[in-house]
C-alpha cells in the first residue's frame, strides 16, 4: 500500500519510523520540512508539495488541533481537493467531533473514504508501537487499514461506523485522564498538608488499589511536583477538555468534573504555566492550600 | 497472643475468620450476638460482655464509625476503661482524624498502646486475605502486630508513628475511587448520549490505559446501570467523603473534587438512593443530562 | 439624523416605537418584514433590502446573537460593505467580545465609525424608555449618540474607548443576573424543603437586605415554580454565559461559578426546558433536592 | 419586663444600649465583665454570675457560635437550669439548626418558652435600631417579644412556629450575601483583567441593575483591594455557610454554589487571610487569575 503520511510531531514522526520499519512505501510531508529528513534517511519519499504527498491510496494525518487538520483537509490543494477516488483518509489526530462530522461529509461527497482513528499513548508508546488505536467508520475501511494500525499499536478497538464516535471516545479518555491528575492533586495536597511524605503516598496507592499506569506517572510528577519539560504540554490538554466540553454542549449533557478540570487550566495559564506538562494542574491544589513545592525534598531525592 | 476481635460485619467477620484459620486465639464480640456463632463453630470464644473481650493482649475493632468505635472506646467498661496496661488496640474501621487523634491521647494517658491499620479493600478481598493493610503508629508495636496483619492481608504499609495519618490516608483512598466514579459517570453519559454502548466503551478503557480494578469494577457497575445490592453502601462512601472534607477544613485544603462528590452523595440520598451501592452515584451525571437507564440493554446482555 | 434600525424582536421593536417618538427619521428593516408594518403606521420608512436601511447616517443593530449581527455585517450588502464613510454603526446587541473587535477592526478599515452599546433591561424597561445604556467606543462619536440613548434609556454609563469593553461589561451583568438567580434556587430549595412557604421567604429577602429588583423577579418566579412563558429565553442566557466564558478563556480567568451555570443551562436543556425562560435554571436545585414543585400552592395562591 | 442580655460583642452592646435607650430594665453579663462598663454607666445592672442574669422574664443571647450559646445554655448554672418556669429565652445569635432544635427542646421540657430571632445587619445597623428581625416560635411569644424588637431593628419578620426555621433563615440569608460576594469576584477579575477599571465597573453596576446595599458595599471594597479591618471577621462568614451545608446535608440539598463558597473560605484561610473581612473571598477569582491588587489606583484614589 502507498502511504501518505502528514504531520511529523512528537507522535507523527516515530509512527511514520514504525510504518517504514514495518516495509510500507511511506511518502511524508510536514510544513517544517527539516523534519522529513531522519526519515528520508530511513527509506522515506519526502513530498515537495502537500498535493503530491495526498495522491496516495492511504493518507494518514497525526496533527496538533483542529486548525492545523482543518488546513490540510480544505486548502486549495489539500486533502479533499487532492485525494484519489476510493483512496482513504486516515484521521489519527485528536480533533473535535464536530470537525470529524465534516470531513466525514466532505469525503464522501467527494468519493473518498474517511475513518477516525485516534489514539491512547504518550510519544514513548508511539515509538515502541504500543499505542491503542481506537478506530471509527466503515468496516471494511477499516479492515483495510489493519495491516498499518497493526505496526503502529498494540491493540486497536473499534467504537462504531460513525467516525466521530472514535473522536468522541479520545476526547473522553483524555477526560479521564485529567480527573485523574485533579484526584491525585487534591489527595496530594490533603495527605502531604497533615505531614506525610507525597513519594511514600504515592508508592503505596500505586502499590495497592491504584495501580494503573496513570496514578504511577501523574502520582509521581505531582510528588515531584516537576512539571517540565512538557510530555504533554498543558494546552494541549486544555485543548482536549474544552473539545470534550464543547461536545457535551452540543448533547446536553452537563460534566461538572470536567467544568473544573477546564477552569484548573485557566488557573495554570494565569500563573504562566503554558509551557508545563498537562500534570501541572494537579499541582494548584497543592497551591491552594497554601503549600509550596518542597524543593528540598526532591532535590535530596534526585542526588540519592 | 491473645486477640479480642470487636465488630462481626461484612469486613470483620472475614477477618476474624482468618485469623482463627491462623491458628490465633481469638475471643469476638458484637452487639448483636448472633453474628458470633459461626466463629464460635470455628474455634473463636465468645465474650459475653464488652469488657470482656477489652481483657486482651491485643484488640481489633472494625466497626461501621466514628459513633460505633467511639462508644466501644469511651463508653464506662470500654476499651480505654479496660484494656490492660501496654496491651494494644488496633483501630481498623474508617474512622476520622479527629477520633483517633482522641484515641491515641486517651490510649497513651491510660499507659495503653494504639494504632491505626484502616485498609483497602471490599468484602470479598477481606474474605481471601487480600487487603491492603495502612498501619501508622509506634514501629515496635506494628512488628508486634504484623503477624496478625499477615494473616490479614497481601501487603502493609507504614504510613508514619502518627496513628492518624494511616486514617486520613485511607480517607483519601475513598475520595481517590468515588473520583473515579464521578469521571467514569460523566464520560459514560457523554459517549453514551452520542450513541456509543456503555459496555463497548468500558471494555475499551480498561483494556487499554485505565486497566486499575477500580475502572472494570465501577465502569461495569455505571454501563449496567444497576446499583443493587450494594457491595459498600451510599451512606458509608458518603460518610468517608465528608470525613475527607473534615480533614480538609482542620488543614484549610480546599478539594473543589471532594466537594462535588459531597453533593452528588446528597443528590443521590434526595432521590430514593441511600440502599444502593455508592457507585449510584456514577449515574447521577447520565441522569442529569436526561438519559434513563436503557433496561432493555442490560436484559439483553444479562440473557447473553 | 437619519437613522435606520435592523431588529424588530422584543426589544429592537419598542426601542425603534421610542426613537419614532421621540420624533427622529426612522428606517426599519427586519428579514421578516411583518415586523415593521405596526412602526411604519408611526412614521417609519420600511427599508426593501438590507443595503438600503445601511445607507443612513447611524445603523442601530439590535439582534439575537453573534450569527446575525455577523450576517448582517459581512454579507455582500451589508453594513460594512454599505454603510457610507463616517457614518456610525451602534451594536447594541448582547455579542461576543470577539465578534465586537472584528467590528471594530472592519469599520475603521471601510472608514466608518462603530460604537458598542449593549444594555441592561428586559422588553418592559425597553418600552419604557427605562433601559442602561452601556456605551463604549471613541467618545465623540459616542456624543453624537447621546441623543437617540437618551430616548431609549434611563441612563447611558461610558466605559472606555474600547467598544468591547461595553460588550465585556454587559455579559458580566447577566453573569451576575444568573448568579443570583442560582443563589437563590439554591437558597429556596434549602428553606423550602425545611418546610418554610417560598413566597413568604422570598417577601422577607426582599423586604430586608436582599431589595434589588433582581431578588424581587427571579426569587417570585422561582417560588412560583412558573417559568413559563419565558421573558428571557434560557437559550440566549445561556449564550450569554458561554460567551462571558470564551472571554474567561481568552483573558485566562477561572471562572468557577460561571461554569456552575454553564452547566445548570445543559441540564435544563437536557430536561426538555429550552422554552422557559432563563431563571428556570433556579428550579434545579429544588429538583436535586427531590422536591417537586408544589402545583397546588402556586394555584391556591393565584386564586387569592 | 425585666430584662437580661448575655453577650456584649460588636453586635450585642449596640443593641443592649438601645434597649436601655427604650427605657427597659436590662441587666447585662458578659465573661469579659469590662465590657459592661459603658452599659452600666447608662443605667444597666451589671450580673455577677451567669446565674443571676438567667432569673429575668426575658433573656436574650447574642454569642458568637454554637459553642459559646451551647456553654451559656447548658453549663451547671446557666439558662437552662436558671431561667425561671413562663421565663422567655430570645437566641438571637446566628448559631445552628441542631442546636436551636436542641435549645427548643430543652427549654420545654423545663417549662420555659423558647424564640429564635436572628438578624439581618452588620454593627452599624445594630447602632442605628435598624436590624432585620427574623422571628420564629409560638406566636403569642413572638408577641411579647415585639417591643424590645422594635427598639432594636427597623422590620420583624415572622417565620413560623419552629424556632429553628429562624436560624435557617439566617444562614440562608449569609450564603446569599457570599454568593455575590463571589459573583463579584468572578466578574471584576473578568473585566478587570481586560482593563476596566474596578470602580468604574462598580459604580456602573449599583447604579444600574444591580444597586442593592450588597452591591455597593462588597463591589466597592473588591474593587478597591482593602479587606482589613474586618468589618464581619471570614471565619464567622465560614462559620455560617458550614452550618448552611450541615442544615442541606440534613435535608439532603445538593448546594454546589454553597460547595464553592466553603472552598473559597478555605483557600482565603491556607494564604493567611483568617483576619480579613469575609468579603476577601472576592479577591480570589483575581488571584486565580494571576491579578495582583493595584495599589497604585487605590492610592491614587485615595489621594483624589
Amino acid at each position: 500500500m502507498k502511504i501518505g503520511f502528514i504531520g511529523l510531531g512528537h507522535m507523527g514522526s516515530p509512527m511514520a519510523k514504525n510504518l517504514l520499519k514495518a516495509g510500507q512505501d511511506v511518502t511524508v510531508f510536514n510544513r517544517t520540512p527539516d523534519k522529513s529528513r531522519h526519515l528520508v534517511a530511513l527509506g522515506a519519499h519526502a513530498a515537495a508539495a502537500l498535493c503530491e504527498v495526498c495522491q496516495r491510496e492511504v493518507v494518514i494525518t497525526m496533527l496538533t488541533d483542529d486548525v492545523a487538520v482543518s488546513d490540510i483537509a480544505f486548502s486549495n490543494a489539500g486533502l479533499i481537493a487532492s485525494l484519489p477516488e476510493k483512496a482513504i483518509h486516515v484521521s489519527m489526530s485528536s480533533i473535535s467531533v464536530e470537525l470529524s462530522k465534516r470531513l466525514a461529509k466532505a469525503h464522501a461527497l467527494a468519493g473518498q473514504r474517511y475513518i477516525a482513528a485516534p489514539v491512547f499513548g504518550r510519544p514513548d508508546m508511539a515509538a515502541a508501537a504500543k499505542l491503542f488505536i481506537i478506530a471509527a467508520g466503515d468496516p471494511a475501511t477499516i479492515d483495510d487499514c489493519m495491516p498499518l494500525f497493526e505496526s503502529l499499536g498494540q491493540k486497536t478497538s473499534r467504537m462504531g461506523a460513525e467516525p466521530a464516535g472514535a473522536n468522541l471516545v479520545k476526547l473522553s479518555g483524555n477526560f479521564l485522564a485529567a480527573a485523574i491528575i485533579e484526584a491525585l492533586g487534591e489527595a496530594i495536597a490533603l495527605v502531604g498538608k497533615a505531614g506525610i511524605e507525597p513519594h511514600l503516598y504515592v508508592d503505596l496507592l500505586t502499590s495497592t488499589a491504584f495501580n494503573a499506569p496513570a496514578f504511577r506517572l501523574y502520582g509521581s510528577l505531582i510528588a515531584e511536583g516537576s512539571f517540565a519539560p512538557a510530555s504533554f504540554a498543558a494546552p494541549l490538554g486544555y485543548k482536549d477538555i474544552r473539545l470534550a466540553l464543547a461536545a457535551a454542549e452540543q448533547l446536553h449533557v452537563p460534566m461538572p468534573l470536567a467544568s473544573l478540570l477546564h477552569d484548573r487550566f485557566l488557573q495554570l495559564f494565569a500563573q504562566g504555566g503554558d509551557q508545563l506538562d498537562w500534570s501541572a494542574i494537579g499541582g494548584l491544589a497543592a497551591h491552594d492550600a497554601g503549600q509550596r513545592p518542597d524543593t528540598s525534598a526532591s532535590s535530596t531525592r534526585s542526588a540519592a
